[in-house]
């Protein structure tokens, strides 16, 4: 009974009901009664019409009774992508923004951080962390950790427990901080950053990989940007860092690196700018910076930062959207996407010229943008055949759930209307994601 | 037994733990293990220190064993004034903000708004809109309903029926919309809003009232104006409309109306600014109708266009904030103070000179800055005796809530802290909002 354009691996799931996600052509693509299915591998093998179940059962070799049809309030969306994220820094997410940044870093970040030398306290805080963004959608997260090599190896090993795609990054700074226990030598960076690689490559975990990470240029002295540049580029690996989130900082870069001609021009320098680099933030660079990045093929996260996404209308950079934990509220990509709109709305009534982002836009920052960002997007970021399936069942009148569905009276709801209600509307959260799979395999809700 | 300094009015709850509210100093007081009164009326008969319990009990004649003791991670905080929501426009909250705002009106607003007309209807999206506000901490609406006066009326039963407090606006346009069964004559509008009025009053519902309500300038006529300011004076009632939310809405007024010097100038010829108006938005008045408000006592309703409370830093007006449903995302305060942040923080990276509003500042324009806006200072917006006690029993671990608490090892977890999550962060939702009282009465959980 072989079927000769049968492929070569079986059908594990099909799922018949709405697709939303972005294409390279369009921000927003609604699939209706749409039919997708899943190989033993993850991977999407197929995505085609209701009307076309005849034939895709038979090249596939699936039977209908087998589908998970979506229930009348469902649809699939990719699972979303967190280009920038401190894992460490979400026990105190949202703590003292007021606060500077530098003087943020030494009153929070760096006395939290060195919290992590406590493999106990990784643990626990890293758990709360994966399991939390999972249940929020972010299948794909690009993590910064701490200093703490083992700790940090914890962090991947969670996120692979628990089945989250992710990019893990110890955390590298050898000049002096004010604080007495969280700080390294430049041998320190420098040698633990190739144990983490080597030891967390070594566990051959499929989604999660390490990501070369100095925390940014004032906490680096140049030997250490040139070194980490280096191995990145022995090993082909990410790189992750930030760059011009405020006017202190870049201030404080001029000085610390007179030789070079700008903040992007450091990183440049050392060979930290790839076409696997994703810098957060990216506030105030010049347009002399913005090519820098073109021509690199680097990526920026954006925060909220939002202006500098006027000038990334022409096709100079990837850039995908971030929940920035702990700069930004919540651990939510949900929440980062409001977020991102309602700024977007404010700068168009400080300056009309501005052009406000749309819903579809935000949302595909936050899922395909996100995975090209990372250089991930042969991966995930849509559902495209051959992708990993990572994916959100999104129940829009969940029980329980934020969202009244008032208009819809049995079929008078049209599912284009339910999206609206969820993506534009952005009424919804966490009790609205049912169900959220990473390459086929449903990780939410937890098993345990 | 008689005790000589016992008040006439008997307690009927006590409850000890940490409280949170606003004064007129202090944007943010902590009052740790304090103890409250509320009386058999609902209002708030005292409150003290944990220490002074002897003293309290034997003044207000309690017994120890009846106090309500908060939990560990609990907090009260003041119920929530939402100064300007479309109760109306529920059902389509969000939909397509990017649309330009008269266009917008004629799209979404009008069409949806002339469904009201069916009594089933409004039911439906009334009860849903009450519900759901209350479930996310406003215990105060300012609410704008429809033009229909049965519809309108519903809306007030429905509130006093769910014990939220509330003020009713049945709206009026005379000037033409584009269309066909959203609209009424001068005379229409001016009997309906008289027979509104009076039916409303007549229910004698202690906690809802009747709001005068022009929709905004362009959809009354000169005439219609000045009968709604004469009732509302003849009535000594609140008023509420909408002022310069966008540049093209200000230029149609100065055409409109010749004869007024400014947006503000039109409203106040008619008698609609008092010291119990509340004007939504704002966003372009000029110093001279800043003054204006000033001296006759208007407030302004502030959503998004944050830049003009810079100006307000100068004691100019008072000020509330809202969830400017459909304008806004979601019916919720909680929501509307996180953009309120975000906004501001957005702006003062646009332009340094900005200064970014704290989360103590939008706490309290949330609670008391709102009863102040709405002149109803003298009954709810914090923990104040004799005013009603309108209170969030806000548990930041709730159960299945969004918070992790990871920094907290038993005693370790000072209150404070809790605070700071649940507030600054505000990572908290409606499912840490544990139980809410009106006036003394607790109306979430609901009992049906
Ligand atoms: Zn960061
Ligand atoms: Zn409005």
């Amino acid at each position: 009974m072989a079927n000769s354009n049968r492929p070569t691996t079986d059908i594990r799931h099909v799922y018949r009901g709405t697709f939303v996600h972005s294409t390279q052509q369009a921000p927003l693509q609604i699939l209706e009664d749409a039919l997708l299915g899943v190989d033993t591998e993850g991977k999407i093998a197929f995505i085609g019409k209701g009307a076309e179940l005849d034939r895709l059962s038979k090249t596939f070799g699936f039977s209908p009774p087998d589908i998970t049809q979506l229930e009348q309030h469902e649809f699939f969306m990719p699972g979303m992508v967190d280009t920038h994220i401190h894992a460490s820094q979400y026990s105190y997410a949202g703590t003292a923004l007021d606060m500077p940044l530098l003087q943020w870093l030494n009153t929070y970040t760096f006395p939290v951080e060195s919290r992590f030398k406590d493999l106990g306290f990784a643990h626990r805080v890293y758990t709360q962390v994966v399991k939390r963004t999972l249940r929020n959608g972010t299948t794909t997260a690009c993590y910064f950790a701490t200093i703490h090599t083992d700790a940090s190896l914890l962090l991947g090993q969670i996120a692979n427990d628990f089945g989250q795609r992710a990019l893990v990054g110890k955390v590298c700074m050898d000049r002096n901080n004010s604080v007495k226990h969280y700080k390294e030598t430049n041998q320190e960076s420098q040698e633990e950053t190739c144990r983490f690689i080597a030891e967390l490559l070594g566990k051959k975990y499929p989604l999660v990989k390490p990501v070369v990470t100095p925390r940014f240029a004032p906490s680096c002295t140049g030997v250490l940007l040139g070194q980490l540049g280096e191995i990145a580029k022995n090993n082909n690996l990410h790189i992750q860092s930030h760059i011009s989130e405020n006017a202190e900082e870049v201030k404080l870069v001029n000085e610390l690196f007179p030789e070079s001609e700008s903040y992007t021009d450091v990183y440049h320098k050392y060979n930290l700018l790839t076409d696997k680099t994703v810098m957060a933030h990216g506030c105030y660079l010049s347009d002399e910076e913005l090519a820098l990045f073109r021509e690199t093929g680097a990526s920026l996260s954006h925060c909220l930062c939002l202006h500098v996404w006027i000038d990334l209308t022409h096709p100079v950079c990837v850039c995908g959207a971030a929940s920035d934990v702990a700069g930004g509220y919540s651990a939510s990509m949900l929440d980062a996407v409001r977020r991102a709109l309602d700024s977007s709305k404010v700068l168009t009534i400080q300056d009309p010229e501005h052009e406000t982002l749309s819903f579809e836009e935000v949302f595909r920052l936050a899922t395909l943008g996100g995975s090209q960002a990372l250089s991930l997007d042969d991966q995930t970021g849509n559902f495209e055949v051959g992708k990993d399936f990572d994916a959100l069942r999104v129940n829009v009148a969940a029980p329980g759930g934020p969202i009244d569905l008032i208009q819809c009276d049995g079929l008078k709801c049209a599912t284009q209307h339910l999206l609206y209600v969820y993506l534009s509307s952005l009424a919804g959260d966490d009790r609205n994601i049912v169900e959220v799979f990473v390459a086929g395999r449903k990780v939410v809700p937890f098993t345990e």
